[in-house]
């Protein structure tokens, strides 16, 4: 690894020292995250223009500026770093953050695509390469994983999270953490720090309003939203981000009791907490401060360490302290948690860390790279619908038609460093897979939002001497990620037209859908022989979904979250409670339960779901025993059979309900899930382990603990279709 | 008043020698509530069958029950009561109760309609006379009013709650109460006790499916829907009744926390605490009790006083107490307490109060009555929209069509007691407005979810010499009401193909709407020239809304509910937070705040807002003074001139913002409202006071205090349309 030979590195001190020297100007800038234009050396820099010139940031300020964000590139960051060690007094190196979510040059699946792989392993990998390829382009910290519990598919943002469950969800957060970190941050440079997000609940924006006000008992918040950022940093995320919500009534950048008193005493975080981007001025507009004296205030009282580019800080903390409103201790106990992840990540020592233009190249977006993200994407990809049409054959003649038919849209949102160009076409890929190229035909029969009578005349060509019509639907990439809300979750009217259109031509019509979040598929689920979830699959997306398609990978995704049978059903999901009159029991009146008029409780497809070419046939479900004890767990075992023609993945899961607890308990809660792979023919016992600490739940008075009683376990395929096996915990 | 002669009646003792004289079983089935059909002298005494049949109910348990649930009528309610106490050891009388919401045989408009009066007199005259009129057949106590705070419209039981806004519902929570109790329940044989209901936040059921779970920050229910069920008791209602969710995880019939802590303890609550239907053992189905012992234990323990139509009580109560598990004194204080109800009804000193089937047959559904409830239905239609079309002319030709043209469905849920034999039908209605018969022509187009092409033409021809086409539209009263819940808000698709078609024809088009929740007006609003929400305007709704259309009233309804853009914008109403990233801020960035891609943030229809045929204007909206202090209100004044050619009634409203706050406050709160009526050119200058304590909150430790600063006052004619007056709270 090589690094320039002039740096101008001056000797490390301890971190007290620094401490102890800085002014405090010095200390408050630490405290500053800027975008990459305010640096000099920045390729941009100076280019300080809207909401940034409005800042009012002071040269002086960015010259002892702590962090910057959204800078990559190994020659633009070494230029930065150096130049910025050459202007700041103490010698102290910038942090380079920046927001790399789901790859960096190679982009892989969605996140909420990931998670339907149902494998950790995948996750841990795609962030690991993300981290090697962002360091050696001089990134040290990434804004990722976002582990937010979703329910509300209009919230344009579940693209970015694994789904609506929080132990999956839990294991998803240890997974990027461990791919983003490695086991040893200060002796690994191609890793990078990870940043948790958003403390906390950002996911339950009412109304699937991104930015929305999130309202909820402190026990739904420890139960189902909390446990995933506690599982990221028991893995040792090295660095909380606030969300933009209120939590309990106050903005979670202000909430004192959630960071000062939950994060910090009650769980032990002794990393650095920043603020989401504005978060902290937006105090005032969430009506928590009067102004941005106030905000910084209340966000320093919070425990917020690094104010991302809104400048309460750098133009007020030093007053607050001359008043003694604010104890100078808060603002050296934040600045020693930046010096101490700098110190971690080695940048006294080395501040270019693995920044290195000549294996930047080497590095980035290789194959092997590239590989593991095509891996990944054919493992992301949900087969929610077959009647047989699928696998394709390479002797039939193809017509790709629709809106993504050739599009490289395909990375999704929060992929800025990565490049479309490098897409291949889903048409392309098909083509690809065909003996005859003559088979092949293309049309785009609509645009994502738009119709043209001509495309459709197009379309309608392409698909005339076809054996099966693909149609490539979905959303842009803008249609979902942040504040990315809809209010109608099916697909634009516009390919719904066209859907209606290729279904009357009576052809074979197989849907693929690239999107950000659950849809309502009336129009298209019906309409098609096969649906494909595809997901925004990444950089190598249109490969990998040319070899679900052939048979060449069987598809073995299962969803995280489930899929509406129409917006007048959110939110839905499966982990709700039973309420006192559900549908279905067997005293259930006609009318007087807990049921829609016009449509069923149910969704359209639940958690767990997906298809494979392969089918898995479920026996001998039973309980090692029916009672369990705290010093004696069960075991419940199952033997699963491909009963199918090929090779295939199955994700076998358990779940749990407690029948009657202290406070009322969702009707399943995933407890476990093991994935296997069976030949044709092949069966194999899957035995899962169940202990009382698995029971436990958060009780009225917020303790967490099990209730001795009547349990239920659940195994199966998903959360709908399983097998039920009573049993009673005994204490 | 005549009282049966041969009453049974036996000396009355002092209720604490009731209680001493009493067995266990005895002092239980005081516990228990029965219908009907159980009771001797009952018209379908005996007839249990269903459900009832298998609460095992014992003989003795009816012969010693303490009340009566759905039993209406003078004769019958007598010999009922005179064979129970014939049959009852210590001659102690049966409380009669029933569900009299909206009326009892004279209906009156739901409750949701009378809201949009923002008159809580005619509310209070609605309850006093179901109170008369249930009185005189018998009934003691009705269980009303439901103050539930809503802001679904999925949720079909918004038709039987006043709004979304905490401090209208609590002033029709008074209203509602001082006309069904009086101001001397025992002195007043013409009043009957009211219960209201559902304890606590029934309202808030997620996702609109009634039943279902109910989960929100303990600051949240004390700000917003804690206050209508508290100014329901201050104003002396005489009992409570349990909701069927779940309130902080516990359901609310066995939540100790709730009923003990907070209701009797903190509140002061002394009456009778009733459980809805069944909901003691629905604790089972809940999931916080094992079995019926477990669900009676825990109900005892919260403090529910009286089971409604389950046995959990009557079977178990004994051996809980015999066990030790239930103190007797928990026992002993529920039955005092309905003790103390029956005697402050009289009915130790006359079992039958006001029951007199002579009386009887003069009070119910007498003229000034019926006139009431038209007076009552005119002020409860919401006029949303008028290009000018209306007021209709006696010399136009008009054809009403569409599935009310001629539907007695006009009494909405909750009507039991009534009869759509009385109701005059739409139609009718409208043709004795005409100057000729001959210009009134009718016919249905569709069903009300049914489309057949033989309605159409009917409809078509109906149509084609008319002037103006008045469209009846709305839901059948099942599809709102209780478990009447809706995913899709719309209209049904057979009306709204009925709207597009008569649209077409060219004509004038005037939609009359019938329904019980919020719609989403898509496919009407924009085809009609005119708008009127005339709701389930009960017995006498027809000839109100052909007042309202001819003229002959003018109308003076204003939402109480947002109107949602769609169904995906739910929920949404006025008094939300404003978020860190509001839509329309002066800063605000194109993407990055908190909207939709597809829809606007605001409801279709405001909070507030109704047309009338005259037109207001304000001006001169000014503060007495910028500052307030605690000792020194402010006051704020408007002039309202009535520009329009018509006398009209405008509904003057007062909300202010505080600014900020200890934890995030809504970006408007209603604090007064004053209706005004005007003559054609008369001005009137309003002035609200504003107070400090009006100005209070629930911090976040729930204590309830201002907060100085700067809020500002918004007045005008609804929660959109107003005038902005800053001011700061000094202290």
């Amino acid at each position: 690894m090589s690094t320039p030979t002039s740096s101008p590195l001056r000797e490390k001190l301890p971190l007290h020292v620094y401490l102890e020297r800085m002014t405090l100007e010095e200390k408050i800038a630490q405290l500053i995250q800027l975008a990459v234009p305010f640096f000099e050396g920045a390729t941009d820099a100076g280019q300080i223009t809207g909401p940034m010139a409005s800042l009012g940031i002071t040269e002086e300020t960015v010259r002892n500026a702590g962090s910057v964000l959204g800078m990559a590139g190994a020659q633009e960051t070494i230029r930065v770093q150096r130049t910025h060690l050459e202007r700041n007094r103490l010698g102290i190196p910038l942090l380079m953050m920046a927001d790399i979510v789901h790859g960096f040059k190679t982009i892989f699946p969605v996140p909420l695509a990931i998670g339907c792989s149902w494998n950790p392993e995948l996750a841990e990998r795609s962030a690991q390469i993300a981290a090697k390829e962002a360091s050696v382009s001089g990134v040290h910290v990434t804004f990722a994983p976002m582990v937010d519990l979703v329910r509300d598919p209009r919230w344009g943002r579940v693209m970015e999270s694994t789904g609506e469950d929080p132990y999956l969800n839990s294991e998803f957060a240890r997974a990027f953490v461990r791919g983003f970190q490695g086991t040893d941050l200060s002796g690994d440079p191609d890793r990078v720090a990870a940043c948790v997000k958003h403390f906390a609940a950002y996911g339950a924006a009412e109304a699937g309003r991104d930015y929305n006000t999130v309202d909820m008992s402190p026990r739904q918040l420890r139960e189902f939203y909390l446990p995933a950022y506690k599982a990221a940093l028991d893995e040792g995320c090295e660095m909380v981000m606030t969300s933009f919500n209120t939590v309990d009534g106050i903005p979670a950048t202000g909430n004192a009791p959630l960071m000062r008193q939950l994060l910090r005493e009650e769980w032990g975080f002794g990393g650095v907490l920043i603020s989401d981007w504005g978060a902290v001025k937006e105090l005032i507009a969430h009506g928590i401060a009067a102004d941005e004296s106030e905000a910084a205030l209340k966000a320093i009282r919070a425990g917020v360490d690094i104010e991302m580019m809104t400048a309460c800080y750098a133009h007020h903390l030093a007053e607050l302290i001359g008043s003694g409103e604010v104890d100078e201790a808060l603002v050296d106990e934040a600045v020693m948690r930046i010096l101490q992840l700098k110190e971690k990540l080695g940048l006294f020592d080395n501040p270019y860390r693995a920044a290195d233009p000549e294996r930047e190249k080497e590095i980035v977006f290789c194959d092997e790279h590239r590989a593991a993200a095509r891996e990944i994407a054919r493992k992301s990809g949900v087969l929610l619908k077959n009647d047989g049409v699928l696998p394709l054959k390479p002797t039939q003649r193809i017509a790709v038609v629709g809106p993504f038919a050739r599009s490289g849209d395909l990375l999704g949102p929060w992929s800025w460093t990565g490049s479309q160009d490098a897409v291949v076409r889903l048409a392309d890929a098909i083509g690809g897979k065909l003996s005859a190229p003559a088979g092949l035909t293309v049309a785009e029969g609509c645009g994502i939002e738009t119709w043209a009578e001509e495309q459709w005349t197009e379309a309608a060509a392409a698909a005339r001497d076809a054996d099966v019509i693909v149609l490539a639907l979905g959303e842009h990439s803008d249609m979902s990620g942040e504040a990315g809300c809809r209010a109608d979750i099916r697909l634009p009217g516009a390919q719904l037209e066209l859907v209606r259109r290729v279904h009357a031509l009576g052809k074979p019509v197989v849907a693929v859908l690239f999107n950000g979040r659950p849809l309502d598929l009336h129009g298209v689920f019906d309409e098609a022989n096969a649906v494909l979830e595809a997901w925004f699959p990444g950089s190598e997306g249109g490969l990998a979904v040319a070899d679900l398609l052939f048979g060449d990978a069987n598809p073995s995704g299962r969803l995280t979250m489930s899929f509406p049978f129409s917006v007048g059903q959110v939110p839905v999901y499966y982990n709700a409670f039973n309420t006192g009159r559900p549908q279905g029991a067997p005293d259930a009146q006609v009318r007087y339960v807990s049921q829609y008029l016009d449509i069923p409780n149910e969704p359209l497809l639940p958690f767990g779901f997906g298809l494979s070419y392969a089918t898995f046939e479920y026996a001998d479900a039973k309980l090692s025993a029916e009672t369990m004890t705290p010093e004696q767990p069960i075991s419940v075992s199952v033997r699963v059979t491909n009963t199918g023609a090929v090779a295939g993945i199955e994700t076998v899961q358990l779940y749990v309900r407690d029948v009657s607890g202290e406070v009322v308990r969702p009707v399943k809660e995933l407890k476990a899930f093991r994935q296997i792979e069976l030949q044709p023919g092949e069966s194999q016992v899957v035995v899962f382990e169940l202990r009382e600490e698995q029971l436990r739940y958060y009780h009225s008075d917020l303790s967490h603990s099990s209730d001795a009683g009547a349990f239920v376990a659940f195994v199966g395929a998903n959360s709908r279709d399983n097998v039920s096996l009573p049993f009673r915990l005994v204490k």
